[in-house]
């Protein structure tokens, strides 16, 4: 069954690029995976279309109301939905989150403003919270479109080929390999002699070392 | 003096929509930053605007090229410049790095084929290494368009307001409080009284409170 995920933001048009180019433009051509860029306006009622507000307490910056978000997640949704909220105080991203969301049906991902959303939504319309890294945004659409990009090629008939998905980085908690491709002599730096060898058990060997040895030098903490 | 931000990618249309909207597109008119987003292929010198081939010792997808990369960077590099590649074996980016980058004059950000770049890129042309997160994207993109919108917003004078920098998520290592805004009572469920109460210390105390509580809950690594 495919994908369809709806993305809820205040900025839609910061997505235009993303949705047709790369990967992601392939599996939405071929019927995988469908994507809805929803501006939260439209569910605004007030006569400005406003969605935000000062916050409660005091504070610099705007809040987005609940309002908007609950009337435009009350109609997207669907039986069995997951409802996502993108934010740097959620749970931290991973392949295997990745893995999890590309096997369901129906998606929708909420964008906050960076300086936050009513806690309200949080609490009664938002099933998981995802954060894409420890850094802040000026909003969530960006990284949307990064859980979008990360899911999307684990949908089995996105990508090409199935099997450039068995190495790469953190399969098996390692990072990946150093990769070289023609010409085998450029500017007098060589392809190690290895990967020109044709003994595919030794090339296996030297990845595997080289994936080790790169983990260890720049992410100790995946080995513990 | 403002930053000049040179990317170079494959897919150069997939930023479209990031350029204009939101924050960025603000400090891009302000001046205080420029992007400009290059295609790799335009200095490819095949018949065919070749940019990748296949990875030397075997194995799926498609490999960055040398030539290419080299002549690009080579040819947009400035004295004292920082080149970056967007790879998920790189550095973990954080609000640390976003506000080291902030401070430069010119940089130039590599986003690499999901299959990797050939090393020899990373050995000469290359300075920093940044990864977003742990997962694995198609290309590296939508990296450096987080990589862009989390130093854009600590250049003063592109976010309006500078004091809204000052309580957010990693600040202190801690995420951030809980925010409300109007109306007070929505669906039965009301703002906590003491956001009502005006007592800036009582808020202040609470809103402490609450963020180590929900970085015990969420976040516990960072309190380490």
């Amino acid at each position: 069954m495919p994908l369809h995920i709806d993305v809820l933001t205040l900025f839609p048009r910061m997505l235009d690029g993303f949705l047709v180019e790369s990967i992601l433009g392939k599996g939405i051509e071929s019927g995988l995976l469908t994507v809805k860029v929803h501006d939260v306006r439209d569910w605004a009622t007030s006569k400005h279309k406003n969605a935000d507000d000062r916050p409660f307490g005091g504070g610099a910056g705007m809040v987005m109301k609940p309002e908007p978000v609950f009337a435009a997640i009350e109609q997207l949704q669907t039986p069995g939905c997951r409802r996502i909220y993108l934010t740097p105080d959620g749970t931290p991203y991973s392949q295997k989150i990745a893995g999890e969301l590309a096997q369901e049906t129906h998606l929708i991902l909420l964008s906050g403003h960076y300086e936050g959303i009513d806690q309200r939504i949080r609490e009664k319309v938002i099933d998981q919270e995802i954060s894409i890294g420890d850094y802040v945004l000026t909003n969530g659409t960006l990284p949307a479109a990064v859980v979008i990009d990360a899911l999307a090629r684990l949908i089995p008939g996105v990508l090409g080929e199935e099997k450039s998905l068995t190495h790469e980085s953190f399969t098996g908690k390692l990072l990946d390999f150093p990769q070289y491709t023609r010409p085998a002599e450029f500017r007098g730096m060589s392809v190690p002699d290895v990967l020109l060898s044709g003994d595919h058990a030794k090339i296996e060997e030297w990845r595997n070392a080289q994936r080790i040895e790169k983990t260890r030098l720049v992410r100790p903490d995946l080995l513990k």
